[in-house]
């Protein structure tokens, strides 16, 4: 964008702040189509029309269709992550445990999930689309990863802890795969509760707590 | 067919074999198809033109496209678990539950896999193809929780086995997503070992320990 002297800025704002949001708009749009269409019925202009935004304009947003979609999925999830965060704003002692797990399964389902989950087996069969969803997924997987240990109390340095949270989010994406057909929800609770109990286990005590 | 007499049952053997063979190379494109091109690129002509059997013979075997992709991704599971049992003809001692683990583990990578995501995922947003998928993944599924007890020793009598169980199976579905985008082989293994000890003693455990 170049820079911007203090005198453009003032009048600027409330453009970027329209140009925000009609990006926001988009995004989740994009997430929406991709969840109830799959990669074969979602395109530019479909959420375009959904978002009730100008092709031309999602297209200065968003040149390709790769662009919006990645970033929608990147959206979301950076918004999900956020919530978590928030709603374990000090992080986990080792009794709310249990919660913290049940939290992080949560991140794998409903539209969000389902959407990154039509990119993910897209993207398995599209060079195109290839090399900027595995990048993206590292990256979100990084985050997710990041936000397990902190919320569990996790030492990464004591040997298999690091794993251990590994494999708790492994477990969590199969789960959402579970849920994505049927309605999953007890014999999840039930996994839920018995993999918290041995992750806790494998965890020992939160470093904190002393 | 209807009652087959001794006379012509002695006639009918060859060509049932060879009925046999072209619904077991129908089966086999069908899941190569599926890995490769996904739900969308997967038509049972391009399967009969793969498989080198005439589109009439392939609708012969298949009167719908969901008939034989279902069929298709049962027929390798089944493959698959038998080999997976053949492995372990007499199931495990405590002693080689890491490699019964690793093993379970494999059955969620490869072609089948892949063509049981792009069936499932296209299934979350067809209708037609909802109902199938589901029924056949609850059965899938029943058989390699089947398997994992028995070639585990797990005794599902005592409290939370069943659900650590599930909890991998679960976790090995994750691995399998992980795999699909790039080669997950090292960090796999990693989080095998590590959880393969967790279930040990989770699997170790007498009940009035818990």
């Amino acid at each position: 964008m170049g820079g911007v002297s203090t005198a453009d800025r003032a009048e600027r704002v409330p453009k970027q702040d329209r140009s925000r949001a009609t990006r926001q708009r988009l995004l989740e749009a994009a997430v929406a189509c991709l969840a109830e269409h799959g990669w074969a019925g979602s395109t530019v202009l479909v959420v375009a029309e959904r978002a009730g935004v100008s092709r031309g304009a999602a297209q200065h947003h968003f040149p390709t269709r790769e662009d919006l979609f990645t970033a929608a999925v990147e959206y979301v999830a950076e918004e999900r992550s956020g919530a978590l965060r928030a709603l374990f704003p000090d992080g986990a002692a080792a009794g709310d445990r249990r919660a913290v797990v049940a939290a992080l399964v949560d991140l794998y389902t409903g539209p969000l999930f389902r959407a990154a989950l039509h990119l993910w087996v897209a993207a398995s069969n599209e060079e195109q689309l290839r090399a900027r969803v595995t990048e993206l997924e590292a990256r979100v997987g990084r985050e997710s990863h990041r936000i397990a240990v902190e919320l569990l109390g996790a030492d990464e340095s004591r040997p298999g802890v690091r794993e251990s949270v590994q494999g708790l989010l492994d477990m969590a994406r199969g789960l959402g795969l579970a849920t994505l057909l049927t309605d999953d929800g007890p014999r999840r609770r039930r996994v839920v509760d018995q993999w918290a109990r041995l992750l806790d286990d494998a965890l020992g005590q939160a470093p904190d707590e002393g």
